[in-house]
């Protein structure tokens, strides 16, 4: 166990950010949110999934929704309790702990501001080792493990909790509440035992976004090359280093979708990549061809300071490295890439590796 | 208390779909759904609401969705079984009895269907005393009572159940998970106990419509005339006779919506009727001036049979007759005209009652 307090947020956010390849809410928001929760409430208890009793039941809590919302509306926090306490009010049993399901700028810093609030342990795991854009797109879902009972909350009072015989069927029916609740929705879900995730999810996450962030500040401050320093800390590969061009936006079903064009500079000039997005960074294509696709890790970073840059950070004129780095072996598996390749998201073309690509 | 079986039945959905003013159901597979439970469990006991002890819990259970898609699918009762039974999990008490949140072809006999197969009794009134598209527009909402929560569940065995801080967010949720559940999905709502409901239902309307039901095939009998037999149970004014030309339909949002335009004959030749529908029967025009509009009743008949025709099954050339009929004074308060008059449903006309329009 570790605690975790209001010094430590700067850094875990950012690398979050990071690890949530373009999407995973935005890092200020839910620095903000726990931060306030950690100076009101006090800091936080961090353990490890090897600390806790086996049948100690966990809920992870998010927030659910278009990235291009949460950054108009900060989130109450109301909201979040209720679909915590709304889980264990419907199992009627206590629940220990919570965690978060996804990396990413807030939702790896949403379950601190839960624990924070409620005074309850939080777990160094997640269910992606990124984020992604869908409920069902968790190691959780290749265990077997239900995302229901599900709870649903926004900031009005209202909750929706839902029991579903698979978890694409929780996916459908929380995506449309999410669109009816104003495009965003705090959640808790995949409640799970910690020996069922000592099996399904994705440990230490959290330290890992801290360690990240960390690299990032001490770069910045030693005025060393941070998109350089990130990407060894990673173990990622540079893949473009471009200005934006055009950035072509539409919201649909929810879902914040889009592609960015680039313009080659330095050793890329000449050529042009297309980044395709929904919510999170899925594929990236050079002149035309696949070069790293969705499971594998794909960031954006100012390229002076390393900033990762979510989905809806993308602006025309912006200059940008891309780095990738590769996810984790879980996603590589049959039931992974199925739940998570590149052809689920209606890309033609196969996953590959991107260590085939660029090691 | 008196006991329905299968011979009530047929009259029963059959005064059930005149009040249903087209919308409710279809009575022929609520029929079938009924009739295969009391043959297979057993009849069903129905009480009054004065039999019943002040803090008896009662939960009403119905269909919700488009009426064009229940004509096509057979609800399977397992899907109402399950929204009725989260609500008493929910709750965590017994409930004591169900009853129609609305009088209409089938879901006036729905909770028939449930009575008889889980073995609990069924209470003789209903929330709207005919029938009405939205899950806000029932008696109890005026009397300040939550539709929630609420449970929906589908044939494949998905349940949703919300807690919401008005029942027009049960509404707007609701909609969007019965568009995805396949726009049909079961329910159970309106939790409330025998004392509050002695205020806030209608009484009696399942003897109503089996009363309304047993006229109808009395006159078929006697070959009297039945749209006049039926104009004299009901206490309603024929409107029109004519014969159906165009009918303009969509799905909207999961309401089947539309008009059907109408060509006099006999005494009302040259003249046009223009009915427009959501779910239910809304208003009527003749001649483009507003004749009669919701929440008065607007039954269409076959004008031979007297049989009552759905909104679904208006087709081009059938000749019927319209009546109208005087709604509960419930719904002329002003809290039922802001609920369900014809300014909600977008048409531009104050609620005017029929008897001052035709007595």
């Amino acid at each position: 166990m570790r605690i975790i307090d209001e010094n430590v947020l700067e850094d875990l956010a950012l690398g979050a950010a990071v690890l949530g390849t373009g999407g995973g809410g935005d890092p200020y928001i839910g620095k903000l949110m726990a931060r306030e929760a950690i100076r009101q409430y006090g800091p936080v208890e961090l353990y490890t999934l090897d600390e806790l009793d086996d049948d100690d039941l966990i809920v992870p809590t998010a927030m659910m929704g278009a990235p291009t919302v949460m950054v108009e509306k900060m989130p109450n926090g109301g909201d979040i309790v209720n679909a915590f306490e709304s889980i264990g009010k419907y199992l009627g049993k206590p629940i220990k702990a919570t965690m978060s399901i996804e990396a990413g700028g807030l939702n790896s810093v949403v379950p601190i501001y839960l624990a924070a609030r409620l005074r309850v342990p939080m777990v160094d795991c997640d269910g992606m080792g990124r984020a992604f854009p869908e409920i069902q797109m968790v190691t959780h879902t290749i265990h077997g493990i239900s995302a229901t009972p599900f709870a649903m909350s926004d900031e009005r009072g209202n909750t929706v909790l839902m029991e579903t015989i698979n978890n694409n069927w929780t996916e459908t029916f929380a995506r449309s509440v999410t669109v009816n609740m104003g495009a965003m929705a705090m959640i808790a879900m995949y409640p799970a035992t910690a020996k069922e995730l000592k099996e399904a999810a994705i440990p230490n996450t959290i330290t890992l976004a801290e360690d990240i962030g960390k690299v990032i500040r001490r770069a910045r401050q030693e005025e060393d090359n941070p998109v350089e320093t990130i990407r060894e800390a990673v173990g990622g590969y540079l893949v473009f280093k471009g200005k934006i061009g055009d950035v072509e936006r539409r919201t649909e079903a929810g879902f914040a979708k889009g592609d960015a064009f680039m313009n080659g500079i330095d050793e890329y000039a000449g050529q042009q990549l297309q980044l395709s997005f929904q919510n999170e960074h899925l594929v990236a294509k050079i002149d035309g061809e696949y070069k790293v696709t969705v499971p594998d890790l794909i960031a954006v970073l100012d390229v002076d300071t390393g900033e990762p840059i979510t989905t809806e950070g993308l602006r025309y004129g912006f200059r940008v490295a891309v780095i990738a780095m590769p996810c984790t072996e879980k996603w590589r598996t049959e039931k992974g890439l199925e739940l998570v390749g590149p052809r689920y998201f209606g890309y033609d073309t196969d996953y590959t590796p991107v260590e085939e690509t660029y090691g």
